[in-house]
């Protein structure tokens, strides 16, 4: 890489689908590392729905992001600079990087990576925040057991792709909701869920009537929207609606459409549960072995969809999230490993 | 009485408020028990806005009222003729007895009520099914805890009101929602509420961030819509919203409104339960224990609104409800005690 370190920054607050000129792009010298300080290489972005919402002001679980900075994004790269006396050149490490070439950091959040574990890429994945997401929301939150029905949308992505593998590790019956034939295949030939519903050209509601005929004892929502108000038509007693996300609604500019089957918790007497993964930070470590485990097992596939082009490739990348074009984790290639 | 049972029996499905027309008014002999049958004379008929639900087609956590079938309803009476070994003539019971003057019954969910215990209303309200309702939803359901915040929607209903009494009872700081200042009174002035926020003059968003200010630890609702939303909005982190109803909605000609701030619930990693009283007959006769304990005491008051004018005064009666005109349990006076 050059002297030069490529930021996005946010140049304004995007009403609906972020526009190229809602972003900056802006250049610095590569930043020198004072003590206590380190410098980061970057090498993958990771790209998530999550993200619209940090580009929004208001309070929210995490703060927005301010007008001027560099975009938030986690990342993974390799210390390239140090004066820190935990972290030594050619360190790889995992952290909020930035929408940015090259990353000074004071150690806070950063945490080290083996990267004879896994593929770099995968600890912005599986081994990453959407895979620990997964982990935890489906395992603590849902509490799934042994022969439950579990529904998941938005089941091929990164964070529903995982959810929908540990629920069949678990012994649970699984049925994904993805769009596209694509997608659906995936779910079904490579994962081995045991049915597969296109939101595309399957009436959900009744797929998952037919695929479902117990009804559904845990509902993974990514997606919110219309797929969740057909889900909340198939609760079994006692289920559990997991909110993790909500990635129809991120960009709705008349408001966010709010499940107008609801009503149908009381009949069920189910739960809709809503989680932050940071909560659960003292148990990563945990989480990452276990799912390292099943990765080297054969049982744990995962997939990770990698955009080229850098730092300039973010704002277009970062759509498709909402258009659905990718599989897996969508990561953003930005320098050598 | 005479020798005239009067019954009002669901002749259509209504599409909003019921009207005139969706009822009939039938005339039968009183009916005489045969073997293992008794019959009740009706004293008083419990009004419900779930009446509602039940006049609809389709599942749900009670059959539909069949078109041409009595109304649905709990009701107090007393035996007037019995040919069952477990009731006797002279009996004070509650069950499901219709909307009628006379009920037959063989006994399947009738239970015998004590009438030196509280007046005969009383066991259509506090100690009956929406007492029951307020007790295992707050205690149970949302679990509630010493020194949390507790907002009450429809605070100054049936199950409101008790709901309230009861979280004041357990030590927690209690906001009441309800419509016009009367309600608001009696709230704070009778039932020692904390704070009451009149929907119908005040701005409930505004009025939750001034009383509660540390956030609300527990939403108990029985309203849906826009308050439901408001509500949402001020989740303390682990809040649990418990819905037990939502008669904002039951008339709803274009569609529930779902809560479009559901996504509160991730942000504060909070719950959303839904629960049908039902499931929790094992317990009912421990609950209207303490429930009449409390009332001795002196902590929780009861208030029942009695309709007068018989069974055929019950189609505008059962309109109270959804106008809010009521204060208290809605009651029907059908005959004498």
């Amino acid at each position: 890489m050059s002297d030069t370190n490529h930021q996005v920054r946010l140049a304004a607050r995007p009403s609906g689908l972020p526009e190229r000129s809602d972003w900056s792009f802006t250049e610095e010298p590569v930043p020198t590392p004072g003590p206590g300080e380190f410098t980061v290489a970057v090498s993958y972005l990771s790209l998530d729905p999550a993200m619209r919402g940090w580009m929004n002001a208001g309070a929210s679980y995490i703060e927005p992001v301010e007008i001027g900075a560099v975009m938030r994004a986690g990342g993974v790269g390799r210390v390239s600079a140090s004066e820190h006396p935990g972290f030594n050149v050619g360190d790889h490490v995992y952290g909020e990087l930035g929408i940015q070439e090259h990353a000074l950091s004071d150690g806070k959040g950063v945490i080290k990576v083996d990267p004879s574990l896994a593929p770099l890429p995968t600890f912005l994945g599986t081994l990453g925040m959407t895979g620990l997401t997964a982990y935890f929301g489906l395992l603590d939150v849902a509490g799934v057991k042994e022969g439950e029905t579990v529904v998941v949308s938005g089941a091929a992505g990164a964070v529903g792709s995982v959810a929908g593998q540990i629920a069949k590790i678990k012994g649970a019956r699984v049925i994904g909701i993805a769009g596209g034939r694509e997608k659906c295949e995936w779910l079904l030939d490579d994962l081995g869920f045991d049915a597969a519903i296109d939101y595309k050209t399957d009436d959900v509601r009744g797929a998952l009537r037919e695929h479902a005929p117990d009804r559904v004892d845990v509902y993974f929502d990514n997606v919110g929207g219309e797929i969740l108000d057909a889900a909340l038509t198939r609760l079994a007693r006692g289920a559990r609606v997991v909110i993790c996300g909500a990635v129809s609604q991120y960009n709705a500019t008349d408001g966010v459409r709010g499940p107008a089957n609801y009503l149908s918790l009381l009949v069920a007497r189910a739960s809709m549960i809503g989680f932050v993964i940071f909560d659960y930070a003292p148990r990563f470590g945990e989480a990452i072995g276990e799912l390292a485990g099943w990765m080297r097992e054969g049982v744990l596939l995962s997939r990770e969809d990698i955009v080229e082009g850098g730092v300039s490739a973010f704002p277009d990348a970062l759509l498709e999230l909402f258009s659905g074009a990718n599989i897996g984790k969508l990561v953003l290639r930005v320098g050598s490993e």
